[in-house]
């Protein structure tokens, strides 16, 4: 079966080494090509997955599950636009990061490059299929993609679609690969498939990610776990503390940058939780509070050891007192998992103390951690958001899917 | 054993935190104070790198490690040297990379940070122990030094000498630490530490480099393995051509961007080998050539398969000739490691098409492939060539032991 995949990247080792010659206008026109095609196609690809939403029907998935998995025709017309949007980005190939001209005549050119090959294993979503193979294409990436079980025939429609509309517009279609095997097998292959992949991308659960770094001897990039707080300073504007905790919380709780923990300073955590309390009644939030916050609180339940630290991707917010901002930084330093980390503080002092020393991929004052985000930060679309510190933090957009190399010009020096 | 690591490895952490937060001259001169404490110690230092070299002539090591593992007091006072500097290089901290309003008011800054803890697992010259921990310090990073047993009493002098001088000049010594265990249990475990080692990268030999790659769980960066080509072409100076192959191949033979194949256009190949074979023979060089070119040649070994893609590391030179600049880029693609590459031709298009066709981390136009390096890059001292695609390509400098982060400050924006 592994000789079957490096035959697979072979393919598209080739594909890739094509697609970094090719123009911007042949990219972009063959991700328009694409876009049109998903939405001519749709009828196609929503009785795949149907067929998907039925086996998985039988084999028991949650609902929220079958949320992820289920298309329709304005899904896909979301996919086709997502599409659109990564046509209309600049193109982040044969960009010129330095020039250099150095004492004995050399001149170096630090210019970006695709990476090459690039795997992306994910779950249940249909649409992440068209995602990371829009973005792959654009940065002259090719792109193998391994989805889950229950999206198989629904990720076969959609990449033969983009497939075959690649290669109506002259471009290699193995620049587009989906692996047709789901076993777990195949998917640990692919983690160890070195000179095959260039770059892994996990794109999934806490579960899928540990596996990943666990098992794969290609390059990772780790993404996706978020457990983010957001620390309510003494110096806050209440208020506006409020809004901004029941934004991170509440606005849309199973992603990754949403709060998970409020940290709030003990000289304002009484008026501070009762009006946040009321705030975030009104969707519901379960809060688990330490023994400080319980007796400001209405309604809470006591947090164990286990709370803190905890991706609840739900409506359930922790609370705890500090006493200063420095126990507030140990906390997140303990806990936190580098995403993203709020201060909300009208003291300019304590605000930049909290940003030199929070190691987070985003590090906020007075604004909601929901910002942490491709299209949000102006990178336009992401395949994911790193919480590793090598090669990219935060958001991956074109730009971090590019490597670069240095051309040096010389006369015949020598050394 | 592994708890040992864990403790050691959060000792190093915690340094790394202090580390980020201590400012250029403080770093400065600590890494100033490390210089004058090696000189000042060079004699206790040199009676450990005795025993070390007493016990490797009794283990019957080669008499070329004996030489990388053997210290002098030059040798001990170049290390010093070193460590000046980097002090000397700027401070690759808080730089920030840009800076983007955007449209809803929040201000964003991307600024550069310490990865945290780097790991460095090397062999048998001890020179890595302060060039690694220089590298580190200056970079706001902790390491955590994992050196040969060859070197490991010369290793403890030298990191013992190094700590005791960053304690003085009130720097949290741990940030400098080198593991006593030369097992291989150790390394592995090392390899595996994550949520201890941020990155790790190995500098030695390929058997090194690929036990990394395939037993580590923590985030690498892949150095050294450079097996890199000379392509003549017809349009070349021949003269330059000569000199340039000369140089590559015969000035350091030992080192990762020393050239190992030449690859010469069938039309030039027999006034070009003929001048080279002269020039080469100065210093010994055996030519192991394919079919082609060995008729053209006086002294020619017949290359076989096992010599294309070969790191002699040596006096050795493989010879090929081809029909077009098509066929240099195909053997390099098939054969190179991507790490230095050379075009020596008078026609600017074949060069164009050659610098846009190679993926490598330096593509050369009429210069010596001897020239990746960090110093000669301009970047200052560097801790590895890397041949990976992710996060850094090429010479790793100080700039490359930095991650980022984003600083977002706003006025109380809700998504």
């Amino acid at each position: 079966m592994k000789e079957d995949l490096m035959a697979l990247a072979s393919r598209a080792k080739a594909a890739a080494r094509a697609l970094a010659l090719t123009d911007t206008e042949q990219k972009n026109a063959a991700l328009t090509a694409a876009a049109d095609a998903l939405t001519g196609t749709a009828e196609t690809i929503l009785a795949e997955n149907v067929k998907d939403l039925e086996a998985g029907r039988a084999a028991g998935l949650t609902t929220s599950l079958l949320d992820r998995l289920a298309l329709s025709e304005e899904r896909i017309a979301s996919m086709a636009d997502g599409l659109r949007q990564v046509a209309a980005l600049p193109d982040p190939v044969g960009l010129v990061l330095e020039e250099l001209d150095r004492p004995n005549g050399l001149h170096l050119t630090k210019r970006t490059t695709p990476i090459g090959v690039i795997a992306v294993i994910y779950e249940a979503r249909p649409n992440v299929t068209a995602d990371s193979a829009a973005l792959c294409l654009k940065s002259g990436n090719a792109v193998i993609l391994r989805g889950g079980k229950e999206a198989i025939r629904s990720n076969r429609a959609i990449a033969e679609t983009l497939r075959s509309a690649v290669a109506g517009a002259g471009l290699n279609p193995d620049c587009i690969q989906l692996i047709g095997d789901t076993d777990r097998e195949t998917a640990t292959a692919l983690m160890k498939l070195n000179g095959g992949v260039d770059l892994l991308i996990p794109r999934g659960g806490a579960g899928l990610i540990h596996s990943v770094v666990q098992n794969a001897t290609v390059p990772v990039i780790e993404t996706g776990a978020g457990t983010c707080h957001t620390y309510v300073d003494k110096d806050a504007d209440l208020a506006m503390a409020v809004e901004i905790v029941y934004n991170a919380k509440t606005s849309r709780p199973s992603v990754c940058n949403a709060c998970e923990c409020v940290l709030v300073h003990r000289d304002i955590a009484k008026e501070f939780l009762s009006m946040a309390e009321r705030r975030l009644a009104e969707k519901q939030v379960e809060l688990r509070a330490d023994e400080t916050c319980r007796p400001l609180l209405s309604h809470a339940v006591p947090a164990t050891q286990e709370d803190w630290g905890k991706e609840y991707n739900d409506f359930i917010l922790a609370v705890r007192a500090v006493a200063d901002v420095d126990e507030a930084i140990g906390h997140i330093t303990q806990y936190g998992t580098g995403h993203s980390e709020c201060i909300v503080t009208e003291n300019q002092g304590t605000a930049e103390y909290f940003l030199r020393r929070i190691d987070a991929a985003a590090v906020y004052v007075n604004a909601s951690t929901r910002f942490t985000d491709g299209c949000e930060f102006g990178l336009g679309a992401e395949i994911g958001i790193s919480t590793q510190k090598l090669h990219a933090r935060g958001p991956l957009g074109l730009r971090e899917l590019t490597s670069y190399k240095y051309e040096i010009r010389g006369k015949g020096q020598v050394r």
